[in-house]
């Protein structure tokens, strides 16, 4: 089946998790929205980012496509149950692959997990890493500063490492062995954050996995692209709500996605 | 006419002006929006701007009021021309009446502007103190960290005191003797971005001025309420898009304004 599959975010963040689908599954088409407009989702309440990602996965209903990836930590920590009940669409997000992976890379059953304050008081990661082992410990720290800090381009600097010692101080007093990057944001720091914890913490990024599970869900559900992959390319569109240059200009410097072009939707109309 | 005055901005940063305009206005009713659904406005486009901005004065004309303050620096720069057009309510934003207290203030005719990026990028204070004065050299500078870093409380921490260095540095290569505080959050940060820039720079925080523009304003309309001031206390309306437990706290802890309590509005459905 060659419909395309939605991948949205509050912005530029999950390409993050784009890219690892690209890599994953390199013949489906893709359609992103990043919600710049609105960006950032991590410090709103439930109800708004309902609102909000139900706006999206409208939008995207409209592009037709196959299966939707929410592809920000806090839409899929507040918004995802809410919407799975209120669309046909299969619909997966990176919270429950994130926690699995966890699950699956620690061996003292102490895991960490750091993201937005709307995610860490969710308490989502939390449920589901007891639903899969109850033994596990949990702890966990909202970091609000580093999404600024990686949008002005501070991923290793003297700040963020300072801000950095602040936030995982206390995670360092448990013997965790496993820390998840609840934000998408997040594995961009991956170097300051990994020379904090030391080299006996595993740094979980739960794109890897979330592409994995997309693959086992089209499999499932029979909706794998199996019409186009020989020789053909696959087309990405991009949609943003604002914001359109700066977009690209983050997108193909940094995540190295090849943007090329993004078209701008009103999403409030949806 | 004790009709209220609307003041809206894209969070709780408008609360200093609101502040100041009770203390220069202490007869006048007062309606606040703060739009912490959609906060911050200083990295959106003038579109997404303008389209905000639009919503809330349709939403402030529920309500009545005779006359509107924007008391965001960047929606000021970006929408006001725009929104001045399409409402008969007289309307003013802070950039005016800060670019007038600033040609005021130095006597070397070399003024400094910080601000958001969009507000630094619209080039709106350099417009306005020219057509004060065309002497005048404006030197201006973004400085993007400083919201979240205020948001997160660092008023008074190396982290932020770090950051001013780097922003403020090259103003300091030019002879300003006067500093214009071009985002309501900055006040907050007073006395780091006084150390740095020494005693021989005036720091100008257009609240003031707004305020006393704003008089004149309705001095001149006839819309000075005349009807209440003896004894009757004014009422002071709190509304946001978003998050009111946390705007309460801050606004009550940070900005001693006691909002006491605030109403959620679906801002995006004017």
């Amino acid at each position: 089946m060659n419909a395309p599959i939605g991948v949205f975010d509050s912005g530029v963040g999950g390409l993050t998790v784009m890219k690892e689908i690209m890599r994953q599954l390199p013949g489906e088409n893709l359609v992103y929205f990043g919600d710049t407009a609105r960006v950032p989702y991590g410090s709103k309440s439930k109800n708004t980012v309902c609102r909000y990602s139900r706006q999206i996965v409208r939008f995207l209903e409209t592009r037709q496509v196959k299966a939707i990836v929410i592809a920000c930590n806090t839409a899929s920590a507040l918004a995802l149950d809410e919407i799975r009940d209120e669309t046909s669409i299969p619909i997966i997000g990176v919270v429950e692959p994130g926690a699995v992976m966890a699950a699956n890379t620690t061996k003292t059953n102490n895991i960490g997990i750091i993201g937005t304050d709307s995610t860490i008081k969710s308490g989502i990661y939390n449920k589901c890493l007891h639903k899969i082992n109850p033994e596990i410990t949990v702890v966990s720290k909202a970091c609000p500063l580093f999404v600024p800090l990686v949008e002005e381009g501070l991923w290793e600097d003297r700040v963020t490492e300072d801000i950095a010692g602040r936030y995982l101080h206390e995670l360092k007093e448990y013997d965790i062995d496993a820390l998840v990057l609840g934000c998408t944001h997040y594995p961009l720091l991956r170097r300051i954050i990994g020379r904090e914890m030391g080299e006996n913490v595993k740094l979980v990024n739960p794109a890897y996995e979330t592409a994995k599970s997309l693959k086992a869900l089209l499999t499932e559900k029979n909706l794998l692209n199996t019409i186009g992959i020989d020789g053909r390319e696959p087309t990405y569109d991009y949609y943003v709500s604002d914001g359109v240059d700066k977009f690209i200009s983050f997108a193909d410097d940094v995540l190295s996605c090849q943007v090329g072009k993004a078209e701008i939707v009103n999403i409030e109309s949806y």
